[in-house]
Parts: C-alpha cells; structure tokens; sequence
C-alpha cells in the first residue's frame, strides 16, 4: 500500500546518532533498566515464565492503567507495542476506504498519511500560532458539514504543545456525538492534570505509552482506552499484528506505573527547569519566540530568519551538533521543534549554541 | 478494513487458560526470564538505558541472526513485534489493493486474510495429506497463468509440519522469477538444518522470531530478512507502526541467540521424545493417524469419526483439560493441531485422555 515518507521519523533515524545537544527528543531523559529494577522490591521478575502471557495485557497492569484516568474497567483497554501502533491499530479497525477524517496541522504525521495510506479523505485543519497554536470552531463546523468518520488529535499536541482548549473540545464532543464521529486523541504527552477523551466522549478513544513522560520509551509499551465494542473490534484485527506485550515488559510496565507520581514528578521538575531556562534565553534573543507549551514536553520554536528550516538544522548540528526536527518536516517553515527534556546544562548550552549559530547565518 | 475473525488465534484467546494439558501449543516450553538471564554473564543489561535504542534493531543482534542464514549482511535485517508483525509489515508494504496473492490451505491465516482485508484477491493452492501434506506443481503452474504479486508460505507448515519439497521450491522459484513475483516465507518454525528462502531465491522474503524453537515468544522478538530494497521500502512503511523493538528486547534477543545451539538443542531433544510417545501412541490408538512433521514443532493429526472438530475440541477441554485447536479453524474438519512442544510426561497423557475420549464418543 502506498504511504508517505515519515519526514520526522526518517529525520530522526537520519540524523539523530549525531547530536551531542538533542534539542528535539520527546522524550524525558530515559531510566536505566537497572533503575527500573529497583522498583521490582517484591521479585516479580523472578518468576517470569518467557510464554506469551495474557493476550491483550496483564490484568494488573490493566489495573494500573487505569488509575491513570477517571473511568473505565479492565474491557476497556488493550496494549500496544507502543502508542504508535496503538493509533494504527484503531485506524486499521475503524477506517476504511473512501472515509473522511479530519486532523490536524502541523501534527504527528502518522495522523493524515497513515488513513490517506488506507484510502481515506483527510481534512486537516490548521493549528494558528496567532492564537497560541489553538484550532478555530468555524474550520470545525466547516468541515462536519460532510460526513466524518474520525477526528484525530493529539492533546498536548505534537510539535505545538497545546493542549486543546475546553470551549473547543465542547463545541467538538457535540457535533461528533451529531454525527456518530469517532475521535481518536493521542495522549501520549497527557498527565493526569488533563483530562481524558476517553472519559469525556462516549465514542472517545485514548491512546497512550510510557515513553514520553513515564522516560521508558525503550520498553514499548502503549495501550488503547476506548468503549467495549472499539475495544473488542480492535482486538479482532489486533490478532493480525500482536499476539501480546509478553509477561515482561507488562510486569515492568506494571511496576513503572505503581511508581507513576515519583516518575511523573522527575519528568515535571526536569520539563519546569528547562522551561525556565528557555524563557530567559528568550529574553536575550529576539530572533527567537515561541508559544509556551502549557503541557507535554515539545513546543514548536519559532526562528526571524529566511533560512529554510533544513538548512537550518543541517548546518547546527554540522557546525555545533545541536540537533532538532525541522519545521518542514511538519510542512511548517521557519520553526523547530523543541524537546524540553534535555539535562538543564546541555539544554542551556544548546540554546546557546542555537543563537549563536543563527547569528554567524544572519551576518 | 473490513477483516474475517483469526479463528485459531481467537479459539487459543478464548480457551487455552482453561488447559490442563496443552496439546496445541506451537511453542517449545518457555524459558524463564531468571533462565535468560543466566545467560548474561558479562553484564550487558546492567548498560542499558532505557530509550528507543537502534531503530531497525541493534547491529550486534543483526549480526546473532545473519549466523541463522548464509547469506546477508546488517542491511537485510529490520526487526518486528514478533513474526507475525514482520509478516504483516511486508504484505503492508508490497501489496496494494486488486494484486493477486497465492497462498495455501491449511496454513495461517494472516497469510489469506490479511491481503484480503488490503483488497487483495487471494488464489489458495491445497496441500494434499494423501501426498505427505506437499502441494502441487500442476496448481502452481495453473494460478501463476495470472499476473501474482506475491507468494505467501509457511516453511514448515502451520499446522502440517510439511517442509515444502526442493522439487517443488525449484519450480516455484523459477516461476517467481519469470514473473518478478515475491515470495514471503514465514519460517518461524524453521531450523538451521532447513534453507532459507532469503539464501534461496533473489526476492526471497524470510520472517521468523524467538518464540518457537527458541523458547522465547515472551520476548516477542521477530525479525525480516530480504533483498535491501525491499527492506528499506518495508522500514518506511514501518515508521507509521513500530518505532523500535527497544533496547532491552533487542539485548535480551542478542544473548538468547549468542545460545542457539543450546536452546535448539532443548527443543530438538524434547520434540524427538514427544514425535516417539506420539508413534508409539499412533500404533495403538487406529482411530487416528498423521502425516509425522518432519520438523517444526506441530503437526495436523486426523482422528476417524464424524463427531466435528470444534465439537471434539470443546468436550475434551470440558471432559479432561485437554486443549487443542480443531481443524475447522483452518478450514479443515476431522483434526486437531498436534503441537510437539509439552512436557513429555503430560504429552503422553494427554495423548492417552485423546483417545479415550474419543472411545467414549464412539460407543
């Protein structure tokens, strides 16, 4: 099936070996396996029979899972290997041939060109950076005046940050509950501060991983909340893809998340720190802006400069091996996305390395 | 997309928790993760950080697994969640609606009713039990008088045991090669003794993983091995689904195979005394009889009365705990899945409740 090259993945497999200061990771400085271990204080692991253990997730990692939202029970979520395929597979049950979706730009490229990929219209309508990288309802109902099948979105969203505002997910739960509309949101960047689709929209379906905030992108391990019946049909064509997760990377999913608030503090005092890092840096370099995410770990940096976004990248990690995603891999020129998980030290030095860079280009 | 149930993967979901003695099981008995472990005598996981790691899979892995074939080198690898998303990646990537798939009956069936839920149109050849469960050459050569874009296999067989025989590989190689056409081998149940069609035929596709043979489907360790183009075509495809396989999986796989010999060794000794409890049982047991798999770990055993195979199935699970998946799963009535991988001791019993049910139903 014809698919679209995946700009940011291809960039990233490309280029990433090379960056001393990773400026665009969205992940949180990873665990070591051997710090995860050590939450393993009842030797868990211990016995550990290598089958394929339950088919669509431990039960107990399902129950932890769930602490994570405010509704919901163990029917309601299947694992994933990762939230990636978690989003395929609910767009391989759900989508078809000839559906329209509707998503967003610039976003998570898997969102438009994996439904193009299976024969759908996409609809994408435009995040403004003019209004802090938030989409308007009049492009909303603009767009349900055809049939929809799907919304997808991403809250926080990917590069931008946002998270979306309350007025606009209202004004979007009415008119898909109108319509019968699916919505698809992954939450990979979601804390538990913001609230779920899934338990906000009855034909609501969350996706999710322990790679990004929970820093254990290396276990792969991502799962779907969503209704009974969504839930059920997945697991249909996820015979087709996964038999499971495996028993270990559950249990140790399972013990991340029985240390989800120490996890997710680490995360937040490395995020707050780097915040504030890049808002004085701001202060001293007007070439830059950008719209502070208010949650998640990326935000899409804003360059004053005509250079094209690739060149732009290319030449700071040749010269100084300051890595970031271009904008054009978001088809959105002139920005960067930057990660806000970097150690604070290499952080500030990248964002001086950035501004120094821009400056030798601007002379 | 529209896709038919996976009857044999539903029927292990909804059942084998329930098996006291696991007939059916395609798995040689798994290792522990304290077993594995054992194995990692120079500390390599104590190094690991837990993020996405190598994206198409750690070199050092490639180079365990290029041991398993004779021919190919780093670039003709990319690992999978497990065989059957390696064998779901290639048919995403090659196949478009309206291409024409051969494919074979009895066998698995993500290879006829995946391309069929891609739009598809899938030709299935018979594998005959009257000749040793081997298709034939008459059919090959009548489906290829259409233009086939791919050949989809299974070496050995699931749920035959048949090792597709050199006469008839020669000639399918041949007609392949005349019409450009690409074979994929899931030779999952494959052991070294056993060509691989990736060292065989120029657009050889061959998946496989740890989870048979190798006593390890707990780690969900699968792999493609081909031509480079196709893998590269497959690792864009392969963006929109898996990032990584993760560092740990990938470690864990690396010393798993730094002892193959070992771990082929356990399970060739376990299934030659199962094969013999199996023969011995045969000779005084006439209601059933079989096509001995000449290797793999299952093979497809005939029982001679009318009573339907989900029905045999399902009273002997009730009656005494014994579990097999029935031939009606794969299209087939009057057998049961025989895996070769239980316990000695509970294979012989399992055996000897089989055919004691089976009297009961008689009389």
């Amino acid at each position: 099936m014809k698919i679209a090259d995946f700009q940011t993945e291809q960039w990233m497999n490309q280029y990433e070996g090379r960056a001393v200061y990773n400026m665009t990771d969205t992940c949180v400085s990873p665990l070591t396996y051997q710090e995860l271990l050590s939450f393993d204080t009842s030797h868990l692991l211990s016995s550990i029979k290598l089958d394929y253990g339950s088919i669509t997730g431990d039960v107990r990692l399902k129950q932890e899972i769930l602490q994570l939202y405010q509704s919901g029970a163990e029917e309601n979520i299947t694992m994933a290997q990762g939230c990636l395929q978690a989003n395929e597979l609910v767009m391989e049950t759900l989508l078809a041939p000839e559906d329209t979706v509707i998503a967003y730009t610039p976003s998570y490229q898997q969102f438009t060109d994996l439904p193009r990929s299976i024969g759908c219209h996409v609809i994408t309508l435009p995040l403004y950076e003019e209004d802090q990288w938030q989409p308007h309802i009049a492009d909303l109902k603009q767009a349900f005046q055809q049939k929809i099948r799907m919304v997808i979105l991403n809250n926080p969203n990917n590069p931008t940050g946002t998270v979306f505002s309350q007025e606009y997910l209202q004004e979007l739960y009415a008119l898909a509950s109108q319509n019968n509309t699916y919505i698809l949101c992954d939450e990979v960047y979601r804390d538990p501060a913001i609230a779920s689709i899934s338990d906000a929209y009855a034909k609501g379906i969350s996706t999710s991983s322990l790679s990004k905030l929970f820093s254990l992108a290396g276990l792969r391990s991502g799962w779907i909340k969503g209704p009974k019946e969504v839930i059920d049909a997945v697991n249909v064509r996820r015979d087709y893809s996964i038999i499971s997760t495996g028993p270990l990377i559950d249990a140790l999913s399972m013990l991340a998340l029985q240390h989800q608030t120490e996890l997710l503090d680490r995360s937040a005092s490395l995020i707050q720190q780097n915040k504030e890092l890049l808002i004085d840096w701001l202060q001293n370099n007007p070439a830059f802006s950008i719209v502070l995410p208010s949650a998640g770990t990326v935000g899409f940096l804003k360059y004053h400069a005509s250079i094209p976004s690739t060149e732009f990248a290319k030449g700071l990690l040749d010269q100084y091996g300051v890595f970031y995603v271009p904008g054009a891999c978001f088809q959105c020129e002139s920005h960067l996305r930057l990660g806000l998980t970097a150690d604070p030290k290499k952080f500030k030095k990248g964002l001086e390395l950035t501004a120094a860079y821009l400056n030798t280009v601007l002379q």
